[in-house]
């Protein structure tokens, strides 16, 4: 974990090193990224890190949180977002961050109220990947949706029901945002009817649902599955 | 969850309901699949449940592990197994279980030794599929896979590596076996030398693997995919 802040720089204010035993790798990809090392001696860096260290500390802001516009600024002309309806579980946030880390997407987009934020145990299940994936808090989903179509991105909404296509019959290409809900399948009425698409999973047994972060994963990979077809 | 089971006869012993104010339409699925119902005063119902239940209690068995002997004799021509190999996650399981069943995998085969069993964890994650999904323990994996062999089966291990194939190009015609490791795809070395095929996720971002249920989910939906082709 401190090795790939190190490598990526996100949020790193400063690194703490032993005085007497300096991690050499550390220090080295410190001086390379331009950030402050501080050497301390080994009974203070115990002190810090209550104990529980490897000889490196780093010193860091909170998660990075994004805003619409600093992502939609960033989209290109193929970028793949994420909105989540309603999530409240910090595992499945963690989950889905990560797998958006494997498939390239480009930016998730959380409401502010009633949904998981950025945490701790959603950095430790994302694996690293809260610090790859660009996360932006919104007050409003549907003004959200509204202001991306306005920016030219197609809405594809995740559901059940008789009006949700095979999630493979439709195509991904251009702009994309796909709104996934907080048991996979499943977004809220207003929000459902402001997307372009509703797209399904077929189901093959007994149970209602998938998992979100499931759900997700076999959805971000059947876009991947178009744009990038197997050789 | 006691409807549930109610209908499928999953283990049940008997249904435990108020002598006052009995729950009908219990009583009515008791009776249409010959459960056998006690009436108990309300207040033993109480003291039975610790506080905790809507008026209907059942009495189960311990959920039901089968043999692979069991699963090779049910196994259709076109029967889908998951073999895990070193899961120790309930929730990872439980996961893997519910996405099993809404795909239609036939079985899952667990060793004995290190490695997740059936408990009341993964039955809540399982949202009911552990009553739905036949479950296996087999003492050694790797004569399981043998045993698979001979009886007709492709064994498909998962991993990353430069000899293993990109999932999509591989074909999933017939009995086949999926092998998942802990971690998604990364499954031990004598496991995978023993696969016919060893199959891939491409991976597009900085993390190194998936989360075991969600690569699960990745490769069972493009099992689905050949055999179900969308229309």
């Amino acid at each position: 974990m401190v090795k790939q802040r190190l490598q990526t720089k996100t949020g790193v204010r400063k690194l703490i090193l032993s005085k007497t035993n300096p991690w050499k790798e550390g220090e080295a990809l410190a001086k390379e990224n331009k950030i402050a090392i501080e050497y301390l001696d080994p009974k203070k860096l115990d002190v810090l890190a209550q104990g529980n260290h490897q000889g490196a500390l780093i010193e860091i802001d909170d998660f990075k949180v994004y805003t619409l516009q600093d992502i939609l600024r960033d989209a290109k002309e193929d970028a793949i977002l994420v909105l989540l309806d309603g999530m409240e579980d910090p595992h499945n946030l963690g989950a889905i961050l990560r797998t958006a880390d494997a498939a390239g997407i480009d930016g998730i987009i959380l409401p502010k109220h009633r949904s998981v934020s950025l945490t701790p145990t959603v950095a430790k299940v994302s694996t690293g990947a809260i610090d790859t994936v660009k996360t932006a808090e919104v007050t409003n989903l549907n003004q959200a949706i509204h202001d991306l179509k306005k920016a030219g991105f197609w809405i594809y909404g995740t559901g059940m029901g008789k009006d949700a296509k095979d999630y493979r019959t439709v195509s991904y290409t251009g702009k994309i945002a796909l709104v996934l809900g907080s048991e996979g399948f499943g977004i809220s009425r207003l929000v459902k009817e402001n997307c372009d698409f509703v797209v399904t999973l077929p189901m093959h047994g007994s149970v209602q649902s998938l998992n979100a972060s499931v759900a997700a994963g076999i959805l971000f990979y059947e876009v991947l599955n178009q744009r990038f077809p197997a050789k």
